[in-house]
Formats: structure tokens, sequence, C-alpha cells
């Protein structure tokens, strides 16, 4: 998650002047520009727009800008949400040129030019669609009920509550099979999710809360990972997902490589070869799928429902709109897909930023160009793995370099120094601070 | 919320020794001893008979104790869950008689000494209900929906949710009465809890927020605080109430004494005399209503459904039967009923271990005596009434006495760091920093 310090700017072609491809706004009014989603990309297309001058919309269904990445310390009791969500108004309040909207967006008419939202239309002359993604079940949708997935801060609560349940409830139950069932997590996909979430779950466990119980062990807790690849880690090099699978096993995590998932309820999940592991609580990190921006503008998309758009990230068709972050399929220079991951939906936003000032100017766009500065992942306490290029770290160093990454992009001074704080008590205490089951349901 | 260092302890009265009127348990096992509720009184009960020869259960439907005279602070984005919410596990870790059980209490049959919950039944030898009490409607239940209470911190999310909603849902709004009702904010009662509500209301809006929105100005929120009797804060002194009222009205609280509510629907609230008050938000601080352990028990309460209890806390009837807090009608030296705050729950809390100790040494046990060391109510940033008996203060001296009193009794240190930290830094910055709006049902 490392991010460059280059603020693009829009910048004409070595010895030419093109007419704009997009009309102006007739009327003389400044142009309007609309951003659907205040995620990573939506956001810092804003603000790389502050001194343009245009008038910006930014539409989101929730107030909050969310730091995704540390999403799985919410779920594993570690932060507290707001920890690591801030008020998108707050992010903008000094940005004059940019109006907030709490709404859902529904709609997007290209030919109108007109996206619409639970309670009115917006018309726009540029639009930005970066809506991300959510889990994707590959066709067995009814497992979301008991493997629920992490995308939003309910999600990570309600995870919350069902592992911290399933303890209490532990502690409560004589039968030993049914005992050992709750205490039984599956987390089903070997990416830097699963491989995040199901180190936090074993530390959780074996250390923060192992002295609390009278009739249970925290510390016997299974915790298994299940990945249907070969390895764990598929976007990092193989000497990397070994380091990871090694240190997840030595806190006590289970990694089942090859191990598909063929059947999910409520009493726990069937691999196929129709091995059986009963576990009360399953979460599900394998998939994702795009926003239906793609159906909604009628135009390709890959399996995941991801835009394929043109080399500049607008849309085939439609130059006046760009699709970015976890809702666009772009290749980098390398061929290889651009990961959905933080830093390249921020570069993507920033990249739309400039096209539009570029045509506002009346220059061709360039093509956006994924500038890749490493992959972190982190496995628990003192563990992570970096692939940094030429340079591949593992346990501890690779863990420093985690904290360091995500303290610093964290949105906002003041939640740097409260996360900092938080772990650095949880380093020195193996306490976890937000240990709290909290529900709508029980009023 | 000023509380004694005194730990009691069971002495033998003066010149005499007599039969334990509870038989000890047959069999030479342990007396058990179950808890209902972890708050104030309970835990405290609790950790009164550390040392006492007894097996504890302690009995909750929630994880978490809760400090809850800071849990208008949640519903009102200054501080997170977390903040004010510690794991009772965690409380309870080291003392090894106590077991928790988060479970929901259904019945009390005293005959046969034992409690159902939703999955077991639980035998006792002695009892100590300390249950707390719910928000009451006074016969208008169907208020609830439209006005909430403050009781959990389920219902302070939700708080927080419809205050930011309400101004969200204000910036879009065209028409300028449906614009003024999003920002008109009624608050049901003056007892401390709506006096702390109101004036947090008004400092989110004319300060935390107040640069954040481009078509609305929050700082002409209208924030009304209802009162049905003539004054504000009436367990305070008069001169207290009057400036209580100052104060509110110096950082733009609209008091209105002498108003009682006759109907409140989703548009608003009517008054006696048919004053109407068109808001999206209102909120009850109104009444409590005492846990159901009255019905339980079959034995009389009072009006607020208080078990009317022996001098030294048990039950008529039932001399192993102790009812402590909230849910307890309770008489000072003075006549005076014992009020529903902390310091009283975790004065009774201790006197029911010290009651059941004395019972367990043969002695009689002694009449509960309240010791009052004061009443403080916040009212903002820098401005409270603070009643000490002979010394009344107001406004910052006040204030910096609630503040350090509620910093020096949050349960756990690490908390106690770091609602300092968020505190000191509102304090700097006028910031909020728990504004998520955050729903189970949006998924």
């Amino acid at each position: 998650m490392l991010q460059e310090a280059v603020i693009e700017r829009a910048t004409p072609p070595a010895g030419q002047q093109t007419m704009p491809d997009v009309p102006a706004p007739v009327g003389g009014e400044r142009p309007r520009v609309v951003i659907l989603g205040a995620g990573f990309g939506g956001l810092n297309a804003a603000m790389a727009l502050a001194d343009a001058p245009v008038d910006i919309t930014i539409v989101d269904r929730r107030n909050h800008h969310l730091f995704q990445p540390l999403l799985y310390q919410v779920a594993t009791a570690g932060l507290s949400p707001a920890q690591i969500a801030t008020p998108i108004r707050r992010v903008l309040a000094a940005q004059k040129n940019v109006t907030v909207l709490m709404e859902t967006a529904r709609a997007i008419d290209p030919k109108l030019r007109t996206v619409t939202t639970c309670t009115r239309e917006i018309d726009y002359d540029y639009l930005i669609v970066a809506m991300g993604a959510r889990h994707a079940y590959f066709g067995h949708d009814e497992w979301e009920k008991t493997a629920p997935g992490l995308k939003t801060i309910a999600d990570a609560t309600d995870i919350r509550a069902r592992i911290l349940t399933a303890f209490e409830k532990a502690e409560a139950r004589q039968d030993p099979a049914g005992r050992a069932a709750l205490m039984t997590f599956i987390v089903v996909g070997g990416g830097p999710t699963g491989v995040e979430m199901s180190g936090a779950i074993a530390e959780l466990a074996r250390q923060a809360i192992v002295r609390d119980f009278r009739n249970i062990s925290p510390e016997t807790a299974r915790i298994v990972l299940v990945e249907a690849g070969p390895r764990l880690l598929p976007s990092f090099p193989e000497t990397l997902s070994a380091a990871a699978a090694r240190q997840l096993e030595k806190i006590g995590v289970e990694v089942r490589l090859g191990a598909s998932v063929i059947a999910c309820d409520e009493g726990g999940v069937t691999l196929a070869g129709d091995a059986r592991i009963d576990a009360a609580t399953v979460l599900w990190c394998a998939g994702v799928m795009a926003s239906p921006a793609a159906s909604w503008l009628a135009v390709p998309s890959d399996r995941a429902g991801r835009v394929i758009v043109n080399p500049d990230l607008s849309v085939p068709q439609y130059p006046e709109i760009f699709v970015i972050g976890d809702t666009a399929a772009v290749l980098a220079a390398d061929g290889r897909p651009v990961p959905g991951v933080a830093p390249a939906a921020k570069q993507m936003g920033r990249h739309a930023a400039v096209a539009i000032r570029s045509k506002l100017a009346g220059w061709p766009s360039q093509p956006f160009r994924y500038r890749d500065f490493g992959n972190l992942a982190t496995i628990g306490r003192k563990a992570a793995v970096a692939d940094l290029g030429r340079i591949r770290l593992s346990g501890f160093a690779a863990w420093l370099l985690w904290s360091l990454a995500h303290l610093w992009f964290l949105v906002g001074y003041r939640n740097r120094l409260v996360v900092f704080l938080d772990w650095a008590f949880a380093y020195i205490a193996f306490e976890r601070g937000a240990r709290l089951i909290t529900e709508r349901s029980e009023r």
C-alpha cells in the first residue's frame, strides 16, 4: 500500500494543440463533474480537481470515507470503526468547488448525461464512476447469510459480533462437539484479506482473550484458512506465499491449500472430496464483484463485472465518462491486470482528474500508467510479507514496513495518532480494545 | 458522579453473635451467588465478593459493561462505543471465583431459588438483581419509534445516525419548510441526560460540522429542550437549575419549561396548549422504568417498577435476594429517594456484597446508607453545574470537575487515556471524532 508523492498535472502533448473532443457546456457555466463513490479513487479524483474551474458533486451512500485496508482490524476487535473512517465532508470541507451528497446512485443515463439517485437526477458534463466492489459468492449468493464478507463497517461489526459471540456461546455450552464447532473459525480465501483475517483471529484467541474464560481455553480454538488455489497470496512471489503460510502456521492457523468449498451452511463447510469442517463461524474473503456500473452504462465488462475501459480510463463511446478503481478492468504496462488495491485506485482517481483537465484545455488525454510501489500483507503481530520488486521481506521487517505505511496513509492526523496508541497498547499488552458485541436487533 | 474510596467490609455487630437467617447450602459446597446485570451495581457487587468463599455467576445479555454517564457522547459523535465499554470478562478476568455468562435472564423462581435464562436454569443460594432500567414513555410506547431513548450502545449509534442523517438530508433538501424541520432537534426531558444531550447537539451543530456543508448553515439548527416541570435538573438546587438554563441558552439551546408533550409523531411534537414544533429528530430523555424484576418476584414495587426493598436492600420474604441500583426503590437518610446514578448503584452493589458476607458469617446485615458525594451535570464545552452540598459550582470550574471525575471513573486505564486524548483534541479543534452513520440494515 505504498503511494507516490508526485502530484500529476495536465500537460500539453509536446508540439501539438488539438481541439477538445468533448464540447464545453453551454451558457458559460462551469463544467459539472459528478463523482460516484468516495473511496480512495473518488476522493483522490475530487482532491486532484481542487483548483480546476469545475463544480464537483461527489455522491456516496455513506457519510464516511473508509480506510478499507484496516477493516479486518475492526472485524477482529483491534480498532474501532471511527478510527478508520472519516466523514467525507470533513475531508473536503476546505475545497469550495465540491458538494458532498449522501445519496444512493441507482442509474446512469449516458445519453442524457444524468445520474439518478433515490431522490433526484443530477446532470453532469464529466462523470467519474468509482463505486468499488462487493464480495462475490460465484453463483452461491445463499452462502452470504452463513459466510459474511467484509466490505463495510456494518460488515465488520457484524463479523466482530459473530466471532466474540462464538466464544461466549462456547463458554456456556456443555457438549464437546457443539463446543468444538463454536470454537472453529473458517476463513475462505487465501488473498491478503483472508491471510490478515485468519492471523488476527488466531492472535485474538491465543493472546487477547486467553485468560478471560472459565470453561473453555480460547487458545485451543481452531482457525482454518481455506484456499482453492495452490498457494496463498497469488499476487505475491512464491517465496513470500510460502513464508506467509509458515508464519500463519506458527501462530496456529491451519492452512488448507487446493481446497475448494462446495457447500457452506450454518453448521460449517464442505470441501471438494467431501471433507467436512464443522464450524459455527465461516468468513468469506474469496472474491469480489464490481459495482453494477457496467450494466447501467450497457458497456462491455469482464467476468467480475468490471468495465473494460480505454487506456485513459474513459469508457468506449463516452469520452466524458471515466471508470476507476475496483469498478474498472485495466492492464498495467507488463500486461498484468492492475490489482484492486488502494494505491491503484488513488492513482486512477488522480489520472481521471488530469484527463478531465486535459479535455477542458483542449488537449488529448494520456494513457493511465500504473506505478507499482510494492505489495504488502500482514499476518499478525510482528509478521508480514512485503514485495517491493527487487526487495522481498518477510517477518518483523515486513511488519514494521506495513505498520508505518498504513499509519502514514490513514486519512487524518488525529486517526493516525489514536490508531498508533491503540497499536502500541495492543503490542505491549496483547490487548484488543474494541471487543464489543453490539446489535441493532437487540432492542 | 463522585465515589467514595472506602472499601466496606462485613463487621460483626458490637457485642453480639447471632445465628444466620439463611441456611448454608447442603453438601459442603461453596454458596452460589448469582448476579443479574453487570452495570455499576452488579459489577461492584461481584468485585466486593472477590475474596469471599462463594462461587459467583454474573449474567448479562451483553458482553460489555457500559459507562452509561458518557453514553450521550457516543450519541453525539464525540466518543466511540469502545471508549466507554469494557468486556465484562476483561474486568473480572483475574477474579477466579466469578463465571461470566452472556445470557438473557427471563424469570426468577424465588421459591425454587432458580434463575431462568434463554438456554438454562441457574440455581442460587444468594441472588443480586441489578438489571437497571430502560426509558419509559408513560403509557405512550408508540412514541419510542419516533422518539428513541438512550440506554444502550445500539441506542446511541442509532441516535448518532439520526442526528447526522438529518443534516445530510437537510443539505440535499430544496424546500425551506422541510429543511427547517430537518434542522430542528427536540430533546424531551430536562434531567441530566436531556441537558447533556441538547448541549452536545448544539455544540455539534455550531462548532464541529459548521464548515462542512454547502447548502445549509448548521449553526442555524434549532435545538429545543422541552421540560414538563418548572425547572431543569429538578434534583439540583434551584440556583444551579437556573445556571444550567442560562448556559444552555448561551450556546443556542431553546429551553421550554412547563411544556408537556401530548403528541409525538414523525413530523415533530405537540405540546400542551397545542403548540406544535415540526422536527425530524425527537429524542426521549424523560423517564425510566425499572427492569421487570418486581413482577418476576411478585413483590411490591413503586410507580416506576422499582422493587421496594428492606433497609438492607433484601426483598421482603426473601432475605437471600437483594435488589440494587435502578431496579430498587431506596430512601436515603434524609427521606428522599436515592437517585438513579452510578455512585448510588456502586454503593448498593458493595452493600449487597457485605450483607451476603455478614449472613455467611452468621451476623445480621446492616441497613444501606447512601453517601451523597455530589451531583454533576455537564452542559457543553467549558460549562457544567456541580452540587457538592455546601459548595455549588457552575461554568468552567464545574466542567473541569466533571471532566476529571468522569475520566477517573472510566473503567480501565487504557480507555481513560484514549478518551482523554479525544477530549483534548476536541477541545483544541472543536472536532468530533466519531461522526459515523452506520447501519446494519444498509446491507
